[in-house]
């Protein structure tokens, strides 16, 4: 087989973002912004209004400010000192991207819990936050820990004052999905969440979820990057249309006619007025408090309005897959079938040479995938960890920290794509040659684990958190685990991580036919090596055991044999290994050629 | 072998105790002294003062009024109607055991919670109930359902008023356990739960549950069946010596003595003005609000005591079993493990001939083991289920209900013991000649199940919950399961049902080394059999790897190989199966002669 060429990744930047030389001019205006207002510490959230992962150029504050870049993370700036804390999986990360003389970098154990908040404000000051990127519980979490210290104060955005080129929200296309592929209407959906609201006793509800509101008026789009959101805030009333509120630039005509008659589309600038019109009426307003603005909660009660805390009721709905998103997702997971065979013929032909680095790893898979049209976007930064890189868990390869595989190390990759039809998430865990007894027993672990989530059967009503230690047991045997869960839920085309289920012990709402998970065990040697295998699985109801559920695999690539010791295998293991293999083959083999194909064929024969 | 006659059970009474010609008379007289109070209507639980699982007869009001006998329910008795509020597990008991003419039975799903309730009291009227029996959540959540309908009242207890014959409280025996058996003094125990109460920033802790009070005092009696329990109150001050609250009768100079030093000893009547002493002092007092009575709580509060609300912080500790504790559940499993033989032995020479009856196999049990001297009781009512009363989970044999057990049926027996040294508790399901396929392969499934939490290793940190789904694997796979837990945790000789740690979905705290639990899964098919296999285990750290647990078996009793089919295991299964048999056999082979030792012998041979 021969090596192609690959253009280079459009839907992943390896650029290192940070700079630490713009940490120290950027305090010094946020500073200045500070006393003008006359406040003596500000904080700066990750989060932006809709708590999504990806976050518009524009919201990302704390990356502006800090340099740090991660997922999670909070910055309070006082008067002389300024702190970010992190949790543990940013510890090694946030120091490498900010001006530590300039920072201090704490870690909690427990997000937003630090007895060190404290040490920058001082005694008796004032420390102001930005109302739309803090929860209540949130706010009222850092009041409870700081009620002998300060005073917290909602406060228009400082950063925002002093970012002179601050990327202006995004607009994107909007697009609405057909029947065909959403399979039931907004109208219907609404009418089901209305009904969800009277049971409730709500007059309205609130959505502040992206994810909640594309899905319910069936529409997607490219705000940000990873997930096709159109980032807006709906209110929902128990009876007639929803009104969706967006930035007006995104309001068109054809967006306008899309909605006729489902949802009325108004700017974001008369939301206020609407929730505060809901408060004076006297409505019981439903706010999932995990994830509801405090600004929207302040104007509601300040209007008169009564909250009802409730989780967003679009949450448990979406997770329930109809038979057109599960067709979407099983089309999508073709499709990334056909791109993984032909990277992992291309990896197995290459890899043993030497030379492959992690960034052009990432290249050869996007570029595979793009082959494909209707793949627009990766679901997530692939983690593309060489040898020791693969026990990064959280790894996000950049320029800085690109590493050139060695042939006998082991090649950790865990990606994603979003198609038109869905999405996809996927890791294998591949050898370049050699393997230790050692790497084949830990990977042979992982696949037995992974195996028994694949084959568990259950009642309805069980949780993900009761199915978690079949993944973990044959690691526990030998005394080794690893510090994540076993799985998140997965959306249709939609986020790659959605709530609000999944299988590890704190996931304890029960699963349903029709929700998408990912089932991802891995062991991971600090500075030597990554094992992770994960497929997609779709909760259906069992053919033979009424009033059970079992699990449908999504992902068709093949599980690199030469890791496995075959020893360790029951036979029904080695049985539902050949099966999925054997599947795969069916599935994807009459859609590659030549040297493809015929690697497909050698890698899923029977074991 | 022959077949002993065996003296009549003690532990365990089969008469039918309900008679429901009561229930008019003493409903007639509750009812005027319901008028002579002015009270609508008064709520009658089964719970006492301290919630055992066993009440004195003298608390036994519930029975008292309405027949009912089981361990948990509520009555409520209004001016010309009364209903009785019982779970699943009692809802054909409760009719059989009342007069239906006088008293509804109406099953709650979640205890506590009916709308029915208002149907008892008139609109407007007054619901009267004794604040000992109840804890403030309950009467909190009684208040808030019945909000619009009625008021609540505490009122001294109407049932006590009528009753005229109502059994004294006990005065049992106080024993007092040396260190060899204790392994910890009591003074060494207040120590360490006076510095958890540091922690909590309590001043005090009111202790309501026997079972801490016993545990923390190193001293144990027979105020009830099953338990070995001392009843009384204590408070524990921060620092100092905590006051005991006994019924004076129990006040002897033995036990003054014996808690020199360690203990103050006072008349359960003087608490009342300890407890205002606590509250004028401001301090802040610790409560369990899952068991505490509400009367406590109110002279509490009442007084100006501020309330912390936690778990008894007794509980946990207990739950930690120190090395002499361990050492005597492995003396007291040993001597049943004798019983059991002997028993086996007698009941495989005996069951296939006919003719044994519920009744009389429970009478052999008993008295195999009060063949040992230190066999002080049972540790609750033997479950005895021949054939398809065998799928009646909560079964308990009375001569109404005894049953003959016909050869070819399936024998199910649930039994434990208080031995001076530990407590037992195990369920063994028994052959008594053919057996069907259907028989074995749910058999061989439940067995599974439970090697499997048997061979279980998992990290620190690690519940129940998480453990819970690895013993019923093997039945899900087949689309059944069982409706109750897979272990609950045993006290080293106090419970056999004993909190807060457990396995099964609900238990959601950290098991820990020296914790105590049963392992226990089963299949019911309602009108069939039954099958349960119920060792008890001890949480061990794993000697090779650290900071991982796993199980040490403390039951030595074989398991049927009849009903096993042996196709279904796994090489590590029939590994474990054969070691732990073989185990039994080394362990109680020594201590039994004869047709016993051939029996014993021939019933742990490899499989």
């Amino acid at each position: 087989m021969t090596s192609p060429s690959f253009p280079p990744a459009v839907f992943q930047s390896f650029a290192e973002q940070a700079d630490p030389n713009n940490v120290a001019p950027r305090l010094a205006a946020l500073r200045a912004a500070m006393a003008t207002a006359g406040v003596d510490a500000f904080l700066i959230p990750r989060a932006d209004a809709h708590r999504g992962e990806s976050v518009p150029a524009g919201d990302a504050r704390l990356a502006y400010v800090t340099g740090f870049t991660g997922s999670a993370g909070l910055a309070i700036v006082g008067p002389d000192r300024a702190g970010l804390f992190v949790d543990s999986r940013y510890t090694l990360q946030a120091p490498a991207q900010t001006d530590t003389s300039k920072i201090t970098i704490h870690e909690w154990l427990k997000p937003g819990y630090s007895p060190d908040l404290a040490r920058y404000v001082p005694k008796g000051g004032t420390l102001a936050y930005d109302p739309w990127l803090h929860t209540p519980g949130e706010v009222r979490n850092l009041t409870s820990q700081l009620a002998d210290h300060c005073t917290l104060l909602p406060h228009a955005n400082l950063v925002d004052a002093i970012w002179s080129e601050r990327p202006a929200a995004p607009v994107s296309t909007i697009e609405f999905l057909g029947h065909n592929r959403a399979g039931q209407t907004a109208g219907d959906k609404i009418i089901a969440i209305q009904a969800s609201l009277g049971t409730d006793k709500a007059d309205a509800a609130v959505l502040t979820l992206p994810e909640s509101i594309c899905w319910l008026l069936n529409m997607r789009g490219r705000d940000v990057p990873n997930t096709p959101f159109v980032l807006g805030f709906a209110i929902l009333p128990r009876s007639g249309q929803p009104t969706l509120y967006l930035d007006p630039a995104k309001i068109t005509a054809e967006v306008q006619a899309a909605l006729k008659g489902v949802a009325t589309v108004a700017s974001t600038d008369t939301m206020a007025a609407d929730l505060a019109a809901l408060g004076t009426a006297g409505k019981a307003v439903l706010i999932d408090p995990a994830t509801v603005p405090q600004a929207i909660a302040t104007t509601l009660t300040e209007a008169g309005a009564r909250l009802i805390k409730k989780p967003d009721p679009v949450l448990l709905p979406k997770a329930r897959k109809n038979p057109a998103e599960l067709a979407g997702m099983r089309e999508a997971h073709t499709l990334d079938g056909v791109a993984l065979a032909k990277f992992l013929a291309w990896f197995d032909d290459n890899a043993p040479k030497g030379g492959l680095t992690e960034i052009g790893i990432v290249t050869a898979l996007e570029a595979f995938r793009r082959e494909e049209e209707t793949c627009i976007d990766a679901s997530f930064d692939t983690i593309s960890g060489a040898g020791p890189n693969g026990a990064i868990v959280h790894y996000r390869v950049t320029t800085k920290t690109d590493r050139t595989l060695n042939p006998g190390e082991i090649m950790l990759l865990d990606s994603g794509a979003q198609y038109l039809s869905g999405t996809t998430d996927i890791t294998r865990t591949m050898s370049t040659g050699s393997s230790t007894p050692e790497q084949r027993d830990r990977f042979t672990r992982v696949l037995k684990g992974m195996i028994a989530i694949s084959m568990a059967r259950f009642p309805q009503g069980t949780s993900g958190a009761q199915l978690d230690t079949l993944a973990r047991q044959y690691l526990w045997q030998d005394g080794v685990t690893y510090n994540h869960g076993t799985g998140h839920g997965v959306g249709a085309y939609l986020g790659v991580h959605e709530g609000p289920i999944g299988i590890s012990a704190r996931y304890t709402i029960p699963l349903e036919a029709g929700n998408v998970l990912s089932n991802e065990p891995g062991y991971y040697k600090a500075g030597e090596y990554g094992i992770r295998i994960e497929n997609l699985i779709i909760v259906a109801d069992s053919v033979r055991f009424p009033g059970y559920l079992d699990f449908e695999t999504l992902t068709l690539a093949p599980i690199d044999k030469r890791l496995i010791d075959p020893a360790m295998l029951t036979p029904a293991e080695r049985d539902w290994l050949n099966a999925y293999h054997q599947r795969v083959f069916d599935e994807i083999g009459p859609k590659v050629d030549g040297s493809v194909r015929d690697w497909l064929k050698a890698a899923t024969a029977a074991l």
